[in-house]
C-alpha cells in the first residue's frame, strides 16, 4: 500500500481557476495488481488547455467529472511493476493526474526514450508543446522565407519555440506578450525581430510598425482582439493558425468573435485550428529536428518549474495573468 | 455623340443600399477616337458584393469615388468600334458600370464565346457566379461522397448552384434560404436534402435534425448567427468555404463574430476565404463542367430579371432583404 497525494476536482471554475475549485486529497493506492505498475509522478505539466477540461463542457477529450482526480500529463518513474512491458527505473510520460503515485496497465503511458537533454525537456521542447509548436506552424502554414509571422503568447512554451523556427525558417517575426521582461527575453535572447508588450502597446499601431510589410502568418493562441487587429493587417493568402484562445477560456459567458471575419474573403486568407495529438504518428520528424536545433545552439528553451504538488492550482493561475514565461512545470517528487 | 444615361454614386449608404444613396445622370458621350469602341450594355449584374463598393473602405477593388458611374459588371453589345480587336456586333463582359453606353479600349473587358445558352447564363450559370460556386466549394473545400453541406442564402445564385453540384458530388445538402417558397424550390426544383427557412425555424435546432451527422462542409454567404450555429455542429477536418458575410454588408458598427471559433481548433477544423477572380485562369474548365451538367439536365439555374436601369437602386435591395431567388440582373436595352 502506497500513501497517495492528489488534488480532485471540486467545482466548475468561474474565471481564472483558483485553489478553492480543487480539494486536497490523502489516499491509500493498493499494491499493483497483475499487469498493473505504480508510476510515482516527478513532473506534472500545466497548460492553458487544462482550464478547457475543467468545463464540464464536450472538447476533444471527454468532459472531467467533479470529484475526481485532476487530468494532468505526468512524467514519472515505474517504482514497483507486475507488468512485463514496464520495469522498475522506467520513465515514462502520459496522463498520470495532478497525484504523486498512480497505477497504470500502460495504456496511454509510454516510455521516455532515453535522449541528452534534461527530463523536463519532454515538457519544454518535446512532447505535446514540441508538435504543437513544430507542426502548428510548418504544417499549417507552410511558411516562405521573408513571409512575417506574428506570434500572441509569444514568451509562452509553444509561442517562443515558434517563433525560433520561425526564424530558422527565414521569417520576420514579431511576438505579442505581456511585460517589458518578457519583451526583452524573445528579441535579446531568442532573436525575435521584434515584441510587442499587448498591456501597454496601442496593438494595432505597434503590429503596422513592426509588420511594414504585412502579415501572412499569424500564431494565434489567444483569439478576441489581439486576432481582430491582426485580421485588419493579413496579406493576401495569410494564413491564421488556430492553436489557442486562452482569452475565451476563464469567460463566463460567450465572448464575441471578431468582427472582420470578412478580411478572409478579401484577402483569401486561411484559418485552421489543429491539435498535437493528430502528429503523434509523424513525433519522431519533429523530435529529432527539435534537438537537432538545440544541439546546434539554434534554439533555447525555458522552463519555469514550481516546486510542490500542493502549489499546482495556483501556479495554473499563471497561465492566465501573464506572469511566467516559457513552460510551466510542477515539480511533484525528486527525479 | 451618343445621349447616355448612368447611376451615379451620391452618399454612402447607411444600411441597406437605397435609391436616395444614387443620383441619375444624363450625359453625353463622345464618339469612339482612334483604339476604342462604343459598348450598349444590355444587362447588368446585381451581386450582395456591390454594397461592399459602395463603401468608401479599401477592399479586394479599390473603394469607389462619391460622384462617379456605379461600379458593375455588365454584358453589352459593341455598337461601334475603332478598335481593330472588337467588332460591331461582338457581344462582351466587364465592368460596364451602371449605364447605357460606354466607351472601351478593351481593358479588362472580354468577348463572350458562342455557346447554346441564353445571353443571361453568362450572370446565371458561368461568369463570376459559376467560379464562385464551382471553385468555392470544389477547391476549397474538396468534399467527398457521404459528406453533409450546409448552405446560407441557398436560393440565391451562388448557392442553388453549390448545392446542386453538392448532390453531383454525392453529398448531403442541406440549405438555409429566407422563405416557404424558397425552401420548397431548393429542395423539390433543385434535389437538396432538406430546407431550412432561417427566417421561422429555431436554425440550430433545425440544422440538428437536417444533418444527424454533422456538419462537414459549410459554404457561408451570411456569417453572423448561422455560422456561430455551424460552429456547434461542424465535425471533425470540417471546412468552411468563406465566400460572403453579407449578415455584415449593411451594418452601420462592426458586427462582432461568432463566439466559438475555438471550435475550430476542438475540430481540427479550417475556414478559408476566396474571390472568384482568382479562379480566371481555371475558367474553361469550370464553365465546360457547368455546361456539361446543364446540358445533361443535372443542374438548373434561375434568374430574377428586372427591367429598367432607372429600376437597378431598388433592385438592389431585394439582394438584402431575401426578396429575390436566382441571379439577380438588370435589363438596360434589348438584346
Amino acid at each position: 500500500m502506497t500513501v497517495n497525494q492528489q488534488w480532485l476536482t471540486a467545482t466548475r471554475p468561474q474565471g481564472q481557476p483558483k485553489q478553492s475549485d480543487f480539494r486536497w486529497n490523502v489516499a491509500t493506492l493498493a499494491d499493483p495488481a497483475d499487469g498493473q505498475f505504480l508510476i510515482r509522478t516527478i513532473y506534472i505539466s500545466l497548460d492553458p488547455t487544462n482550464r478547457i477540461w475543467m468545463n464540464g463542457t464536450e472538447s476533444y477529450l471527454p468532459p472531467l467529472p467533479l470529484g475526481e482526480v485532476m487530468r494532468g500529463v505526468g512524467i514519472g518513474v515505474v517504482e514497483e511493476s507486475r507488468n512485463p512491458n514496464f520495469a522498475k527505473g522506467d520513465i515514462v510520460q502520459g496522463f498520470l493526474g495532478w497525484q504523486k503515485y498512480s497505477l497504470s496497465k500502460g495504456d496511454g503511458v509510454m516510455k521516455l526514450p532515453k535522449l541528452p537533454v534534461p527530463l523536463t525537456a519532454f515538457f519544454g521542447l518535446l512532447g505535446h508543446i514540441g508538435l504543437t509548436a513544430y507542426f502548428g506552424l510548418l504544417d499549417i502554414t507552410n511558411p516562405k522565407p521573408g513571409e512575417t509571422l506574428v506570434i500572441s503568447t509569444a514568451a509562452g512554451a509553444v509561442g517562443s519555440l515558434v517563433g525560433q523556427i520561425g526564424k530558422i525558417k527565414g521569417l520576420r517575426v514579431v511576438g505579442l506578450t505581456g511585460s517589458g521582461e518578457k519583451c526583452r527575453w524573445i528579441k535579446d535572447d531568442l532573436g525575435f525581430d521584434a515584441a510587442i508588450n499587448y498591456k501597454t502597446a496601442n496593438v494595432p499601431q505597434a503590429l503596422k510598425e513592426a509588420c511594414p510589410k504585412g502579415i501572412d502568418i499569424y500564431f494565434d493562441n489567444v483569439g478576441g482582439e489581439i486576432l481582430e487587429a491582426v485580421l485588419n493587417q493579413i496579406n493576401l493568402h495569410a494564413r491564421i493558425s488556430v492553436c489557442g484562445m486562452i482569452s475565451q477560456y476563464c469567460a463566463d459567458r460567450p465572448v464575441p468573435g471578431p468582427s472582420n471575419l470578412a478580411n478572409l474573403i478579401i484577402k483569401r486568407a486561411k484559418m485552421e485550428g489543429f491539435l498535437c495529438s493528430d502528429y503523434g504518428p509523424r513525433a519522431e520528424e519533429a523530435f529529432t529536428q527539435l534537438i537537432g536545433w538545440l544541439m546546434a545552439g539554434k534554439i533555447k528553451y525555458k522552463v519555469d518549474v514550481v516546486q510542490g504538488l500542493e502549489n499546482a492550482p495556483n501556479a495554473l493561475g499563471k497561465l492566465f495573468d501573464g506572469s511566467n514565461a516559457g513552460k510551466l512545470i510542477v515539480q511533484v517528487s525528486p527525479e
